[in-house]
């Protein structure tokens, strides 16, 4: 195993938090999780690869969609604990309810305000 | 309680993992957690009061160090499992190594090279 991977302190789950910003606008796009093969594979094809909790397995982001994030950057924290990635988004959408990015509640007057347009009917993204 | 915070789905420790990012710079900070009580107190008083796990104990960013985090937004993702929040970073640093953010550490040729500077000595902070 590279080391570089053994430096990362991995959670009782094997996982890490990673952050997806994006390299133009700066914007925050997601939020996910990487395991050591994840990351790998993320390091080695230069496409974002995450590992769904819900479904328990390797998940390529925009393996159904299309919409890849190409990986500028792989960065670490000073606790070793979290990661953040800039990229390259494909398709301009983050989000699979086909917004830019997926943090687009915005809490105001105590609710929850959806702030970001969505840019393609999703049924028209996941075909 | 808050039905705001009846919207978010709080992980089995009561927790979600919440991304800070520069208002002016959109420079991702750091990221921290938070339980219901730590962000109804950021609601409240406009700083950023996190959840240690580490300590097990609500602290608000700044408290010893006097870098305090003013909340300029709250905002929830799609799964309703994280928060992204932009904040005013006062005295500059987010980082307790005296650095900028705690994202200083950048993979290069499988080696994590630090790619920020320290801008002030820790125990110049932390006295």
């Amino acid at each position: 195993m590279a080391s570089w991977l053994d430096k990362i302190k991995w959670n009782n789950e094997g996982l890490v938090p990673v952050i997806v910003q994006e390299l133009d606008t700066g914007q925050v796009l997601m939020h996910a999780w990487m395991n050591r093969e994840s990351l790998q594979q993320t390091r080695n094809s230069g496409k974002a690869v995450f590992w769904s909790r819900s479904r328990q397995s390797l998940w390529t982001k925009g393996e159904s969609s299309g919409h890849f994030q190409l990986v500028e950057s792989i960065k670490l924290d000073c606790d070793f604990d979290t990661l953040l990635i800039t990229v390259k988004q494909e398709g301009g959408m983050a989000c699979h309810t086909g917004r830019h990015h997926c943090f687009f509640m915005t809490l105001s007057d105590d609710e929850w305000q959806t702030t970001e347009p969505v840019l393609k009917d999703p049924h028209d993204i996941y075909k």
